[in-house]
């Protein structure tokens, strides 16, 4: 499922958080209602936000509004996803070059759209490349083609693979507070057809445990210099199940995620969301009111955790430093060919 | 809170899956009330729901019903805490020595109950000397009062260290997807006005790397010969989590939870509950519709990775096979003097 698409002089995005119980459209003109829909999260996942923000721009200027303040306040929306900053520079350049032309930016939107999607396939044919044989893949939160422009990242991978019949099932951790896997990385998995197994995020350990997982796959909301990566909370606890069971841990995320400007997962930072969505689900109270909560958004899973980072440009290893700097001089002309 | 009663002809206790917002007391006479109360978890927690089978067998008595069957119905309700098993045969050694006397059989069940706060009470003590200063715990499930005769395990421990002004503030893991930390926990200490902190069961790792989590305390349902651990689901991922950041991984329980004749935690049997626990949320689907749910209930922590097992004789460390068969052996006597 497409998220998002633009439709002349806005764009028309699905509530996700209304998923999977009802598909509601909601569409967006003015600035707030762009700011809104990623504050608000009606749209998530890092290269999502970024074509959302793109499009919030591209309607802007169509209106004759000011770009400079729209630049402003859309990254403020959310801090920790880069996509969203890196979309914002990629427009702002569209205007300092060609100025009184929002016709530009509108073209350039839907072309950070279109090429999110074909990164994501890249992403998924070289990702399904590093598996042999049927797998059982764990996944956190939803790294789908909800969270991207299509097809998704992590789930790009999956989608690779079960096209190869090497799906055995995709363990889906609920991805509490938000329940993106179970509202969204469930819904999309059924929808394809792939078998997958719900289980809240306190069990994973348990099924590696007991060797029924083979890998675990997560997209990415900022990767630093070094390999550090933001993702969903939840994230870095995976990863240090994997070592300690002997389990792959692979990132998947198109280069747009890579912030080369930050060394250190250290400094990236962490959203802090809204103490009701831990204590209240659809709506009721589970703790006891008053109840101090603490709701970090994002955890960093540093370099040495992670086997393999994938990204439409190939596969980086370990030492990360090293393979970040040379694939970024690498021509983005290729893309289209890696594509599968 | 005391979460059960005897009150003469059967017991009373609180439905713990309407707290904290309703406080609805339960009156069990017969044996279908004791096993639907423990079954359907109005009454949890290992010791707790030995106190439950304890009463419903005098009651039952009281009724001249068939011992023999109510034994086998209420072994049957849970799998997994070993305590259930141990408060029956405790109860079957009193009527096979004293038969036609179902008076015995009260006193035999509020003994175990008067028992079992002592021990809880002593374990808090036991466990508040392994601290020093002011520390931040992080607990998981549910091992208070309400788990137990009164008191608490784990939580017995931080209600100890309250006392004595060492606790900085309380770590609580929500406790998916049944949400015991949510629920009772935040309200049990809430109501002692000790601080808590809920987060969700995939933020304890987030704190543990930040260094804000000095130890993790939880209770327990069965311990081997070995020390290994069943205790509720994600209590093994905190494990490894601990072992990971360096933070010390404390089992607190009375000695009833120790099942001698297992040797290895791979042996203990894991309850897989209903599916609807998962996909729904206060009687609200979160999944789409016949997603395939899996549902482990508890999980098992092999004893390399526990610190200390804290219990009512003293404190275990490893090697921990060599702890249990000594202090198995130990006079039973002592407790009224090892309560603080």
């Amino acid at each position: 499922m497409r998220p998002i698409d633009w439709i002349g002089d806005g764009a028309r995005l699905v509530d996700q958080r209304l998923l999977p119980h009802q598909e509601v459209w909601v569409t967006c003109r003015s600035l707030a209602d762009f700011e809104r829909a990623i504050r608000d999260m009606l749209i998530r996942g890092a290269p999502a936000i970024g074509i959302c923000a793109a499009y919030g721009l591209a309607s802007v200027a169509l209106q004759g509004g000011d770009l400079e303040e729209a630049c402003v306040r859309l990254a403020a929306t959310r801090p920790t996803a880069v996509n969203l900053f890196w979309a914002i520079e990629r427009m702002r350049k569209v205007w300092t070059n060609s100025p009184g032309q929002p016709e530009r930016l509108v073209q350039e939107a839907v072309a950070i759209h279109d090429q999110d999607v074909a990164m994501c396939r890249s992403i998924g044919e070289h990702g399904a490349d590093l598996f042999e044989g049927s797998v059982r893949l764990l996944t956190h939160c939803n790294a789908g083609a909800l969270a991207t422009g299509d097809y998704g990242t992590a789930l790009g991978v999956v989608r690779s693979l079960a096209k190869r019949n090497q799906v055995q099932w995709v363990w889906v951790d609920e991805t509490r507070p938000f329940l993106q896997g179970a509202r969204l990385t469930a819904f999309e998995l059924q929808r394809e057809q792939i078998p997958c197994r719900l289980i809240c995020d306190n069990m994973a350990g348990h099924f590696m445990q007991r060797k029924q997982v083979d890998a675990v796959i997560v997209g990415a909301d900022r990767i630093t210099r070094l390999g550090d990566v933001a993702n969903k909370i939840g994230t870095s606890t995976l990863a240090v199940l994997c070592k300690e069971y002997g389990v792959p841990f692979y990132v998947a995320a198109p280069w747009s995620t890579l912030d080369l400007a930050m060394d250190s997962g250290w400094d990236i930072p962490i959203e802090e969301r809204s103490s009701l969505e831990v204590s209240h689900h659809a709506g009721t109270a589970v703790a006891p009111e008053g109840v101090t909560v603490a709701n970090p958004a994002f955890d960093v899973t540093f370099h040495p955790y992670i086997t393999a980072i994938i990204t439409e440009r190939g596969v980086l290893r370990a030492p990360f430093a090293d393979g970040i700097r040379i694939m970024d001089q690498r021509d983005e002309v290729a893309l289209g060919q890696s594509g599968g």
